[in-house]
């Protein structure tokens, strides 16, 4: 099948979920991405002693081919930069300077192969004054102003669940690879892409900055499920019977729309709520009224009611309701498939949807390595004498 | 300069956050984006009567022309067409229908035009039976899981505070975009590429998700600032003087880091707290003894202190402070400039890098409508009757 990124080779030396994200949207994108990894494998292939992390190795690493080898060898190192020569990307999420030390950095590895692209993402950057910094999803999220707008006023900062700066660099980095090959394929020439994490969270936060811009005397204050600006009202997130549902109003219609779906046409009108401003005023009192009326619904109930009424909200799900979503399984999205290693997991494509199609790797996850000779044998033409003998020493 | 995506053309119909942020990312990358607003101007453009919107307004859509044209008119749709003739790529994120409804799908627009890229991104996707759910970055966040996961055991789930489900999609249609352009430099043939905003927050939830498959039989329950499958330890928010510093203690190298950092030397090898597993154990312990640690200090005095003894940390920031951040402004990530209808702002480069260039596009946001007439006798050579013409029917 003729996809996107067909015929691209991509040495994937990332780890955890930055740069794995990345190549797996490259291998669902037709990419032959060769993922190599130190002898006992990657961060997140070793934690697989605990069930845990299996369905996000799983997921993040379909449709990628291992190669087992040990960079701290010069063999090691060596077999890197001849795979170089034949490849079209490679993708590092080491910490600044780890991949100089080895001999192994852009100018190195693209003095080997000037088109190759050489794409790199860390916490803070490759240069600048925090470079060092120990960088994780959770500091990044301190870092970068995510928890301080995150959580209840008086109360503290908070994380964000998802491990979202994680994934902000990686489907950043995606798109810097492949903006990259694109001018290649005008210029001829590679070149070598950066993400920071920090960089690649600070966007989502325009909303928030916008604040501060507008009002900068005053002090930003967490807001819950509030709006950010507490100028909207309602919008909050209300109880139901059995969970909550998220509600907003974004002009008078759907405030009429709203005491409709819950038979409080009296209430339309009341000069005491007949304003946005004027509801942001008496926002306490308006939602406890909004609580007392969805409060004895079933949440889905709820949920059908007030969408037939053309009211913007959803209903908070738990992750095991989106696992097993008929909307993502009707559109592809998720697939239930039998992993030869983990068992039945729900297998996500890529969230690039070409011509309509949800992109979702045929092969699984492999075993560390189970692709190491096949692979040195077509990319180098290495004997097996050679392979026994590079396997003997335990570089590859 | 030739920049990577020089010489692109965008008719860039997106508003709010999910599209421009994409087609931001494009002009920064070199690509001439032609923003099309309709009279009166986008959404976020209205906002500004609010001071809030002007900043990320600003930050998006630098770098971008704007062409003001009604597609409520046949002469607004008939111009669309023919600048899609000579364009590169359409972006749109309108509920999905809308388009179609206008007789701007893209089975209609690439009639014009095989080469285009027709890119559309929405809350649920253009098809499913979700489809026409309403869709703004809350209701994803509850519908997507994000809020289920994110606040503490036993209280309400909570949004995360910044707008990650837009711009998330936002950036995978990026990618999803120049992936498009890349394939059409190999085929000589355009396509289709959507975005759904649920399908874009997905990933992000791995972690999550691999906890409940491996306990599927235990409820998920919220855990703060604590690690979600609540094994590591310490690893939290904790309290200084004046603000909080995030912690994580991944192994015992760490741990007994942060005993020497703080003095607790004779608590190393402490039978009680000597693995992860008794100090997860007793985690209400741990972070009550962390927290008489931390406490007394400032919390960037105490960020230094651990810093210095490498222990994995990072103070929690306020906006302002990542606003005005010597490490963002020194990488060329931020930029003070003089924004000639909003004054001084802190202007953010695209966060993808090329040879270790900061992207930001030279020309600030524009007011609506500001290019049209340039922009129409540019690409379609119309005269000065023709616009004046157009200008008397409020086309454009």
């Amino acid at each position: 099948m003729d996809l996107p990124l067909s015929g691209t080779v991509v040495l994937d030396l990332s780890q955890i979920y930055n740069g794995p994200y990345a190549t797996f949207m490259m291998a669902a994108a037709g990419a032959e991405v060769i993922k190599i990894e130190p002898p006992g494998g990657e961060h997140m292939r070793r934690r697989t002693v605990d069930k845990g992390p299996r369905l996000p190795y799983a997921m993040l690493n379909a449709g990628k081919r291992s190669l087992c080898l040990d960079l701290k060898t010069a063999a090691g190192r060596d077999i890197l930069l001849r795979l170089a020569e034949g490849a079209d990307v490679l993708v590092e999420n080491f910490a600044p300077g780890v991949m100089d030390k080895l001999g192994l950095g852009q100018a190195a590895v693209r003095a080997r192969n000037p088109r190759l692209v050489y794409a790199s993402s860390s916490g803070y950057g490759a240069d600048g004054p925090y470079r060092d910094y120990p960088a994780m999803d959770l500091t990044v999220q301190a870092m970068s102003g995510i928890m301080s707008v995150t959580g209840y006023p008086g109360e503290p900062p908070l994380k964000a669940g998802p491990a979202l700066c994680d994934f902000n660099a990686g489907v950043h980095l995606y798109g810097a690879i492949v903006t990259a090959l694109l001018q290649r394929a005008r210029t001829g020439r590679g070149g070598a892409v950066e993400v920071s994490m920090l960089e690649a969270s600070y966007f989502s936060l325009a909303s928030n900055l916008g604040m501060i811009y507008a009002e900068p005397d005053r002090p930003y204050a967490r807001t819950g499920n509030r709006h950010g600006g507490l100028t909207l009202c309602p919008y909050n997130v209300y109880p139901a019977r059995d969970g909550h549902i998220a509600i907003i109003v974004n002009h008078e219609e759907h405030w009429k729309s709203l005491l409709t779906a819950f038979g409080q046409e009296a209430l339309i009108g009341d000069p005491r709520y007949s304003s946005m401003q004027k509801r942001a005023s008496r926002m306490d009192e308006v939602d406890a009224l909004v609580t007392s009326w969805t409060q004895p619904f079933a949440r889905d109930e709820l949920f059908a009611r007030l969408v037939a009424h053309r009211v913007a909200c959803a209903p908070v799900r738990e992750l095991v309701e989106v696992m097993h979503d008929p909307h993502l399984h009707a559109r592809g999205a998720l697939r239930w498939v039998e992993h030869p290693e983990y068992g039945r997991i729900a297998a996500a494509a890529s969230p690039l949807r070409f011509d309509g199609q949800a992109l979702l790797p045929e092969s699984p996850s492999v075993p560390l390595g189970a692709d190491s000779r096949a692979i040195l044998r077509e990319k180098l033409a290495l004997s097996d004498a050679e392979l026994d003998s590079l396997s003997a020493s335990a570089v590859i």
